[in-house]
Order: C-alpha cells, then sequence, then structure tokens
C-alpha cells in the first residue's frame, strides 16, 4: 500500500508518493508556479502584497502527481492501483475567493487580472491596518478570541486579509460567494465538491486563522463580525460551522480528477492541514519536541495532549485543539522570513547567485560568533513570534568601513537564530516542555554551518528530519491513517518517518558568546519591539565592540 | 607672482601653482603614496589602524611639485623663478615619532616595518581607550583643557596617540626623541630643520590637538601629564613652548629642496595648518560662512573674530585661536566617515567600482525622501561632531526584502546629511552664525544629487568652491600673503578664491518630509549615542513606514 502527499509550498507543489510500510519514498515530483515572480504576484508599490493565481495550483497538481507517479512507476512492486489515499498541506493562512460552485474568481475571465481576486498567500501583509483594528476591537469585546494567537491578531490570517479586500477592492468581495482557505480547497477540487458550503473545512486553518473555536460556537459571532463589518456578518452564512481533525476525510478521490491523474477514483482524501503541520507530523512530533520547519519562513510545531489544559501563551500565534495530531493541543509558532532574509542579502543586495550562497557559506564558517562586531534583527518581514507585528522591519547595527558581505550574512543567520531562541525561551516559560527540536526544510539539510549556530545560539540539539519532503511525508502519513494502513498516528509516524543520523550539538564556547549577544538582541528586540518604552542603548554599540575584541 | 600650495590628503598628495593676482591654477599634480592599501598601512586584525608610511610624504612631494612645475612651464609668462612662497596642509591630527635630526623613525631601517613607528594617520582610533582616560582625568583635574574641545578628548588626536604608542610599542616611544605633526613636518624639511625643537609648529594643530592654548601656558602641564604617563611629561621638554598662526613663517626653503625641486632657495614656507584649515581659506572662509570640505571624511570650518568671546561649545571638537585665520578663531568640527561610507558600500559590500557609484548614484536620483523606508546612522568610523565618541558604529534600519542596494546608498547620504544638520544646529544653539555653507572636495563638485539632499536636509543652501583643490589653494593664499604678495587675508581671499555658479537650494516638499526624518535620525542618534537613557523606539519602524507610504 502507498499514499500520496501532497506539498504546496510558496514558490512550487511537490508530490510525493509513499510506501506505507515503512516510509520509503518511491516518487517524487517537484512543479514552479508558472505565474509572477517566483510563483507570486506582486505590486512593486506595495511590498506587503503578495498573491497567487490559483490556476498554478490546478497546473502544479497534474503535473506534480504526474511525474512522482511516472518516477514510481519504475520502482518495482509499485503500481497506482495501490496507492489507498491522498493528504494535502498547502501554505497558509491563503484565503481564495471563489463563487458558488467553488471555482475561484481568478479563474473566471473577468477577475483573472485582478489582484484581490487572487489566493492572498500567507506572506501578504496588506491587511496591517485592518489587523490591528481586529486586535483592538476583540480585545475589547472578545477577549477570548484572541488570546489563544497570543493576544495580537495578524495581517497573515483569515478575516484581516477578506477585510481588506472588501475594504480596497468591494467589487471582488461582492462577487465572492465564499472563501476557502487553500488548504481546504485543493482536497475539495480532488473530491468534486463544488458547493463551498460543502468544502470539508481542517480545524487546523479555521482554529489557527479563522478564530474558530468549538468553546464559543465555531466561528466569530456575527455581532462581533458586524463590528468589523456588515459585510462580514452576512459572509458568516456562506462559510462553514464546523471544522475537522485529521480524523475526518476531506472526501473522496472524484472520477475527473481519478482519470485526470492516473489514481484508483474513490480513494480518501485526507482533511488538509498546513504545510508545517503536517509537516510536524513527517518529522515525528510529539509531546516535548517542537518541530521546525525552516525555509522561506520558518514555522515551529509542537503538541500538547489534549487531556491537559494549555495555557495561553503570549505571542505565540495558536493554541488549537486538533490542528495537528488528533487529541492534541497544537501549538503553533514562526518567524516571518528565515530564507528569504538571505536570499535578500545574498541576491538582491550582494547581486549574487546560487554560487555566492555557497561562497559567502564558505566565508562565514571561517567567522567565529562575536568577531565582526554585527548584530541583527531578523524583522525584514516583519516579526510573527513573539511580537506578532508586521509593521517592524530589518536593523543592521555595528557596520565598520571593513564589514564585509559574508559577515552580514552571519549577522542574518545569527539573527534569525536568535529570533529562534526568543520563541523556544517564550513556550518554556510557560510550562510546554521542549526536550528535543527536530528540524526540516531544505536549509535545516544543507546548511550545517547554520544549524551549528542555532544549536550555539539556542543552546539545544538540533536534529535533523529524515525526509528531504516532510510536509508531503506528514500529509501521506494523515492519508495512511486515514485509509486504514495504521491503526494511529504513533503507529504511522513510527513506521513512515526517522530521523537523521547528523546532530548538532551546541560548543559550549560558543553558546557563551552567543549568551552575551543575545542579551544585546533582546535589548534591540524589546526596545525597537515596543516592549521597552525606556530603553538605554548607549552601552549596545561599546558592547559589540568589547565582544568583538575579546574574540580577535 | 605665483605661490605653491601643496596639499596632503588620506591617499595622494597634490600640488597646485597659482597666480597670486587672480588665482588662476596654472600647474597642478597628484600623487597616490605608494605604499599599503591606497596609501594606508592597515592591520586585518583591528580595523582602528591605520598609519602612513613617513617616506611616501617625501616621494610624493618632489613627484607632485615637479609635475605642477612642469604643467606651469608651459603657461605663458610662468617662470620657476617667480614663485614666491610655498604652504603646506595635510591631514590632522597625524604625529610622526622622529629622532634627534628630525628624521622619522619609519626611515630607519630598524623601524621600517614597525607599523608604531610609522606616522599615525588621523583616522587612527587604536588609543580609544586612552582618549577615554584623556576625557577622564582632563575632567577631573583640567576641566578647562577639554572645554575647547567638546568636553572629549578623541583617539584621532596627538596624546591619545603618543600615549597608546608608549603602552603598545614602548620601544618605539623611547626611541623617538620627539614627535611632529604631519603639517609641522614637512615645511621643517622643506626648510631644512634639522632639529625638532628649532621645526616652528603651527597652532592649528597644536590647539585643536594637543591641547595647547596660551591661557594655560601652552601645552598641558608636566603635572597633568604625569597623570597619565611620566614619559609624556618628560616628552614635554622635547616638543615645543610656543606654537604659531599664520603670521609666522615655518622657514625659508633651503637650498637643498630648492634644487630638488626646482625653486629659488631662500623663499618664505608658511606656517603648516591642517587641509581644511587651509581649506577654508581657499573657500573664502569669513565670519558667518561654514565651509564645508566633503571627502573621505567631512571637516567643518568657521571663524569669529578673536575680538569676540567665542562660548565653548560641547562636541564641538576645536576652538582655537589663529587656527585658521590669525586674529579670528578657528571653530572645528567634522564627520569621521562620509565619502568613506559611501565607498565602503558600494566596493566592500557591493563589489563594484567608479561605475557602480554612477549606476546607484543614477538610481538614487530617481527615488524620493522617505521612499525607501530605511534610516542609517552615519557611525561606521565612529562619531567626531557632536558625540566625540569613537566606540560607535554604523545602523542600518528599515530594511525589507524588497530593499536594494540603491536605497541604502541613499539612506547612507541622507545619514551623513542628518550628521551635517546635527553639527550646523549645534554651532547656532551657541549663538555662531551661519550664514552660508561653501563646500569643497571632490563630492561637492562632482556630486549634484548629494549636493541637493545635504540642501533638502539642512535648509541651507549649498555654495560650491570654484577650485577643485581649495586646500592646496589655502595654503598658497597664506603663502601669497606671507611674501607679501596681498597685505592681509581677506584681500588675498577676494582676489585668490572664488565660487562655482550652480547653488543648491533647498527644496520645500522635499525638507518637509527631512524633518520628519531628521526627528527619527536624532531618536536613534541620542539613544546610541548615550544623550537619552530612557528612549521610546517602539514607534520608529511603524513611524518610517508612514512616512513610506505617503511617498507611494
Amino acid at each position: 500500500m502507498y499514499t500520496l502527499g501532497i506539498d504546496y509550498g510558496t514558490n512550487s507543489v511537490r508530490a510525493l508518493l509513499v510506501h506505507c510500510a515503512d516510509g520509503a519514498e518511491v516518487g517524487s515530483c517537484v512543479v514552479n508556479y508558472p505565474s509572477g515572480q517566483q510563483g507570486i504576484l506582486l505590486d512593486s508599490k506595495d511590498h506587503h502584497l503578495a498573491r497567487q493565481h490559483p490556476g498554478d495550483y490546478l497546473f502544479g497538481l497534474e503535473k506534480s502527481v504526474k511525474g512522482a507517479l511516472a518516477q514510481a512507476k519504475k520502482v518495482k512492486g509499485f503500481s497506482a492501483a495501490a496507492v489507498v489515499g491522498i493528504g494535502v498541506d498547502t501554505t497558509g493562512s491563503s484565503p481564495i475567493p471563489v463563487d458558488k460552485h467553488n471555482v475561484p474568481l481568478a479563474l473566471n475571465k473577468k477577475w483573472a487580472k485582478n489582484l484581490a481576486a487572487q489566493c492572498w498567500l500567507w506572506k501578504d501583509h496588506t491587511s496591517w491596518r485592518e489587523a490591528a483594528k481586529i486586535t483592538e476591537l476583540a480585545a475589547a469585546h472578545r477577549p477570548q478570541f484572541i488570546a489563544k494567537c497570543g493576544n495580537t491578531y495578524s495581517s497573515e490570517w483569515w478575516w484581516s486579509k477578506l477585510w481588506h479586500c472588501r475594504n480596497v477592492a468591494p467589487k471582488v468581495f461582492e462577487a465572492a460567494y465564499s472563501w476557502v482557505e487553500l488548504c481546504d480547497w485543493v482536497p475539495a477540487v480532488l473530491a468534486g465538491v463544488t458547493d463551498p458550503l460543502q468544502v470539508k473545512r481542517g480545524v487546523c486553518a479555521a482554529g489557527h486563522k479563522a478564530m474558530y473555536c468549538a468553546e464559543w460556537g465555531g466561528l466569530p459571532d456575527k455581532e462581533f463580525l458586524a463590528l468589523l463589518d456588515p459585510a462580514l456578518a452576512d459572509l458568516r452564512d456562506r462559510l462553514y460551522t464546523e471544522a475537522h481533525d485529521a480524523r475526518t476525510a476531506a472526501g473522496e478521490l472524484c472520477p475527473e480528477w481519478a482519470k485526470k491523474l492516473g489514481l484508483p477514483a474513490g480513494i480518501p482524501i485526507a482533511i488538509g492541514e498546513f504545510d508545517v503541520h503536517y509537516g510536524a507530523i513527517g518529522c515525528g512530533v510529539n509531546e516535548g519536541t517542537l518541530v521546525k520547519v525552516i525555509g522561506t519562513s520558518t514555522c515551529d510545531c509542537g503538541v500538547v495532549s489534549a487531556k491537559k489544559s494549555v495555557p495561553d501563551i503570549p505571542g505565540i500565534c495558536g493554541i488549537v485543539k486538533g490542528a495537528i495530531l488528533p487529541e492534541f493541543y497544537g501549538i503553533e509558532a514562526g518567524q516571518s522570513a528565515v530564507g528569504d532574509i538571505f536570499k535578500w542579502w545574498v541576491e538582491v543586495v550582494c547581486q549574487g547567485d546560487g554560487a555566492t550562497h555557497g561562497k559567502l557559506g564558505a566565508e562565514v564558517a571561517g567567522q567565529k560568533p562575536g568577531q565582526s562586531g554585527l548584530l541583527a534583527l531578523d524583522w525584514n518581514n516583519g516579526n510573527r513570534t513573539i511580537l506578532v507585528d508586521q509593521r517592524l522591519t530589518g536593523l543592521l547595527l555595528g557596520q565598520t568601513l571593513h564589514t564585509t558581505q559574508a559577515e552580514v550574512y552571519r549577522a542574518l543567520i545569527e539573527a534569525t537564530a536568535f529570533g529562534a531562541r526568543a520563541i523556544i525561551e517564550r513556550i518554556r516559560e510557560y510550562g510546554v516542555p521542549i526536550d528535543r527540536i527536530v528540524c526540516a526544510g531544505g536549509i535545516a539539510r544543507k546548511d550545517p554551518m547554520l544549524m551549528q549556530i542555532y544549536a550555539d545560539v539556542t543552546g539545544c540539539t538540533m536534529l535533523v528530519a529524515g525526509s528531504s519532503q516532510a510536509c508531503a511525508l506528514g500529509s501521506a502519513v494523515s492519508a495512511a491513517v486515514l485509509a486504514g494502513a495504521h491503526k494511529d498516528f504513533p503507529t504511522a509516524q513510527r513506521k513512515m518517518t526517522r530521523l537523521e543520523k547528523k546532530q548538532y550539538r551546541p560548543i559550549a564556547k560558543n553558546q557563551k558568546v552567543y549568551d552575551q549577544l543575545y542579551a544585546l538582541y533582546r535589548q534591540l528586540h524589546d526596545s525597537f519591539g515596543g516592549l521597552n518604552k525606556s530603553a538605554d542603548l548607549g552601552p549596545v554599540m561599546k558592547q559589540l565592540l568589547t565582544i568583538k575584541d575579546a574574540q580577535n
């Protein structure tokens, strides 16, 4: 028996065929989204804007699955008829405005070129004003709504985006019969669901991003939504009343798509989850494990048994029952840009390419912690956790007339590591244990220098997921449990997932320097992040020079 | 009648032959220093270190003067015999350890490769610890000494450097019979002075950098110097008791150098001054004029009649009678790096060349104030005025994932303009009028985009000196007055100096944006500079984004 995991990332989609018995990956295929800039529709006048063309998802779906199947067919014993289930994960919150037939408006000629009619990609921050207003209104009227997402509602999330669309593109908003999260929309397409009200919605997206919670009867009540805009209250009736965890199927593969993909019709489709949530499963998440999926941005996931109570944790952007594993709370945190910051430095500023990443990386590996005198904040794309503030920007401090490209590159890597440490410390503060950290994503696998810096900065041993496609693997695991190939998730994870042998352990000497640098990072973080309104930053540059002098 | 001005810059020396009647430049020649990196001896382990080989000064002297003469000989009516005087200006404080015969130790094989035996270039900051200690000791025991230099003694100055040499290279210190400022040493060489005690010292260097003042009997007293190190107290006897303004000659051209250069022996040599001080004369400085010589770093000079009393101005690094023009107080301020910061960005970080400066400059010209959301501090080489603190470093804030090379380039230009505004405001606060600003230096002449930004940021009309070699011209003016070609400095300046027709007037719309950005700059400046110990910087990034949004 095999299952298929489909993982929609920021720039591409990958399909992965997995053997349910041992997790062997028998076929995979990555397809880049054809539209925009690396798959993203941008607006040169507004760096907050990031959209995606829904047609790219369908194009990539067919092409990636066929590619994976073509590869798997060369493997002895594999047959497409032995594929017993499909799981899908995507970025999010990435809501799509759809018509009455669950067809995205952007697939209609009338709206095809309208940026507001596209999928609103997770990293779109155009709705920062609406997010701030939702935070304010919820704090005043429904504090429980935001207590579960760190007390700050984000511009990356569902309601901010829908409301912003209503404000800036009212015609698109009116034309939309409903809105569907990308992670719910793709399974619905595969299942042939042509009515948005019949789309099975996952609690992962609903709970984390749309303020859905069984405690208060599902989505936010109409009265509250009317405070935002009466049109949002009206829309509530055309959304959903119930959201599901991974015990419920999103549907069964419809004949049309079965034929298109060359898979058996009727096989179950797992409920959609966000990429990192299924990724956490693919990394073997359990209580005490923090999974970090390090990519363009970073998502951190953990689980706590639903038998216990989990406190609301300030700045942690989601604590949702069933969001990752059924019967566990899923905890989500993250950093708005990680790989994207390195990419910006190397490709936009240094005008380099892939080879430049390697060249600078080699130089960085020869530098000692604290040696450059530099310190950076990792906020080029805002701060998702623990400040939950998209209206923050990057900062670099400590430059001399001799500061090199590679020194800045290292400072930016360190900045993301400091950001990671701030998240770990915050989660632990509230009694959620973190005994081990498992990393997934391209950077974790390909950049030992970065992994060592993360170990040294956080003081934690960094483990690496065995699969290079942990998110797609997690989707395949979910499909395998749903299809009955394993009796439950722990069993499926034990059989189907593994870790790399290579581990990164903290080096005491480096930790000591990074403890000093982290203290300075927190001074900048707390001051520019608004936590400390009477900061004394006069000594910061001098302390960095003192640390620098000590390394040279 | 003609005079010769010789200007020793950071990377090269230039000689300029000028017609005394009308300031016509009949011959000039620039010679790069052959040693080190662009003439500077560096230490890769310590970015504070910057030395120069004294042999380069002699090499450059002969070659540049001969080059200028060769050019002038093609001009009708010119004859070397009609050269009636020589003026010399140099960087400073750039002290040179010399032996009993006024020969730099570095010209002795034994010391040739010892970095401590070279000329300690103005921008050498290795002695920052000693500078801080001198500030502390003077504040406790001789507050008057530092009241005239902004209450902070700098690592760029004479006593810090000598004391640091004593601390880190005691053998060099012992071998040095005396120390001579570069601006005093070159005239002494031309005059054939072979005893350091006979070298005529200029009050410009002495007053600004060596805490010399007639009020307290010349150099700091031995008791005070002994608090630093008894060896410095001993050295005082081998330095000088009197320093002179431009009414006194440094000597007369000795036969040996007359022959070597092909000039008449016995012509007077003007007292040495720092480059920008003679540069101010070459720019037509008078009461109400601020002269900015914009180069690798920037020096600002003004004069106030010695008949008035001038208050001590905090952070202004020198108020010295006779430092520029006789019978006027000379006021000196400056920025530790300006062109050097642009050079760092374009050449070190962006790995570009001269063409890149042009390319980025063109992009910058197309940007609007505030459009990038960036804000920088101009402290890559510390802050000379108004904080007088070399232990400060650069800062860049507001980066997104889309920030470009050209946007940063503009932010760095703006940062230097904000630094310039801080100086102007400080000087005016203490009642010294600034009615016009005259700029000199390559950047002022070649970069209209930068000049417009300076006008918009400071709110002042920016004028440009007519000579591309204002410092050398000022030296020639001083020589002309000394030789009796003109009766006094005002007359000589009127005849021999001029301004460009092109003026840069502030554009009201830009000024408005820059007023907002300057307020934010001052928040960062005052916080990281230690003036404000309880800063609320939380709003800074958001305000930058608001300004940015308003421009787009």
